[in-house]
């Protein structure tokens, strides 16, 4: 049974994730289908692209993940199709792998792509707003279904890229930004467990600034402290977050992705 | 694998939904299941007849509707299951099913219609409030299991009809109306591509008009223009829609379901 | 197939449900995985406790419930999963069965419970932070592929229990609480129908009291009365209710978890 999951911007009142797995079980009826997220940010390539990155690595070898956040439907953008290191990516040419690239790169994973220019694979009629449901759902299940991915399309070698903040090393430490903040109000940072390895920073010595606010010291867990009291740990992906003990940090600082965000080593 | 898809206003947060597959797996354990929405606003018969008309389609043949929009559930109105073409659909006798059953009239496709009068394929304790769980799961589970249709019930033929609102030909062209808003802001009307096309009016000549504002001219997509401009182009299903380029159409008109929509021909 | 559900209070933007997804499907990829909810109020056991109550009788015997709500993870609260009739449950041990195992106390039901304490049925590597796809969803997908619970961990006796309000009776019927307000506005106490019949009060002669507002007699179902009538009736699960007739009551009458609610024999 092949693996797809799912990522978009399309909400979940509209039916339109729902049309995608009806065309996915029309070509591929043993397909198993996972949500992982259709609340990203309308548009927002940059969050569709960590959320991906962050979850990806979680499902098994051989997994497609079909990403549509897709401002530039219908136009000249490409819709590609990728394998990276041993699972699929099905999407518009838009950045969105860009983090799932720099990795497999550092890592020496293998890369393919191709362009989606085989109408063969596409849904018969092709609307000019939905490509998801046209191009990106039937190619990916066709994958699923034992097609190879170099029948799919042409190959390609210049995907688009993001430009993605990188956090960078100041004389005192690290200066980073928000990159998400997520349901429960913890407002992660692009500073990573890596980051402070390298500078050999002790635990408790670290101090985090956001938002005008400092904490001094890391925590392990969230129970560690009282309720109500602002924190800073690392996450479940080894990033640097703040959090409010059983409570909502973002809406505490009032901070948004993109705002400054500083470890320094005392 | 028989497929069910589930439509709802049941949210999210109260496990109805869950609920319902437990229930379909207990009768059949290897149904696949999609959502097509459980966010439709409460009671909202017609939304839900729209967003399943819409979405229906793109499911493989065989595919179990099961749509559970019921202000009625418990009252003098009838359970019903139906087959369509050649997909069910498994709900309250309230007029959800009247686009499916008028376009398989117009394309002559045969319809099959049973009452739910067969408490041998409900579960044992029928509760006056919840038919979705006690029900519409369960006779939905024994057709994906191969129980027949007619086995389930006592045909009918006079099912509840809507009474849905349908475009007007003006002297300068069509006045439809708002009839839905989706989860991006794009406002749709009810006047479809065929309207357009059997006036033969250009794309270019085409105004159209809602809550005070006039678009000329039809786009093909979204990324034609700049974003943050307002425009009219054709949706996924053939219908007219109003937009802004990575915006918020219905925030930035203020427009409701039921407002008037026109096209006119210039 | 093995059928597995999740209910968390992850909510549905960021991914973690289906990072779970991937975990569980990695171990054991035939698995049909229900999500219950993931709409859990942040940290409130209370609520995940009350939700699995209400919706895991209707799974098939053999379902694996997986429930991550979870404000201790990462400190010496224990990883648990138990047996309770013929169903499984994997969760934190803070309460959260509480009610499964007061109803499996009062029908004899056999209940087995081990502490997960077996790092080989873990994730290799464990965050502090997020047990639920670390620790909860590969043990809950060892299960589902066969290994025995006695395998995952060291049975105990002595699982943490809620303290959970009961009705108490009084000189003129029933005095509760409000313990759910679902998706549609409705207020669920935890007066159950078998308080009523134990009192062998008529449905007509019960006064509800709430939030200052009385309510004369129950009905059987919502349209029974005229839309915008508040009325007061059975829900699904037998818990008393009241309801506004296709329309809010919890914000007709302001009220909230934990208020009064009272069955008053007249």
């Amino acid at each position: 049974m092949p693996i797809l999951t799912l990522t978009t911007d399309f909400g979940l009142k509209d039916g339109n994730v729902g049309v995608m797995k009806g065309v996915i079980w029309r070509i591929c009826p043993t397909a198993q289908i996972a949500d992982i997220s259709h609340l990203i940010v309308p548009q927002n390539i940059r969050e569709a692209a960590l959320i991906l990155f962050r979850s990806a690595p979680y499902f098994p070898a051989g997994t497609i993940h079909v990403v549509v956040v897709d401002p530039g439907v219908g136009t000249a953008r490409r819709p590609i199709a990728a394998r990276i290191g041993g699972q699929y990516f099905v999407c518009p040419d838009n950045g969105i792998l860009t983090p799932l690239l720099e990795r497999a790169e550092e890592q020496g994973q293998t890369v393919e792509i191709v362009h989606l220019d085989k109408p063969n694979y596409w849904l018969p009629e092709v609307s000019r707003v939905f490509h998801g449901r046209d191009i990106f759902a039937p190619c990916a299940s066709h994958l699923a279904d034992g097609v190879p991915l170099r029948a799919l399309g042409t190959p390609i070698t210049d995907p688009v890229r993001l430009d993605l903040p990188k956090p960078v090393r100041t004389e005192t430490g690290w200066r980073g930004e928000v990159i998400h903040i997520d349901h429960f109000g913890n407002v992660a940072s692009n500073i990573h467990s890596e980051h402070l390895r390298e500078s050999q920073a002790d635990k408790s010595g670290i101090i985090v600034k956001v938002c005008g606010v400092e904490i001094r010291g890391l925590v392990d867990t969230f129970g560690e402290r009282p309720e109500g009291e602002l924190i800073a740990l690392l996450g479940s992906t080894g990033n640097l977050i703040v959090s409010v003990v059983n409570g909502n940090a973002a809406a505490r600082l009032n901070v948004k992705v993109g705002d400054a965000f500083d470890a320094i080593f005392s």
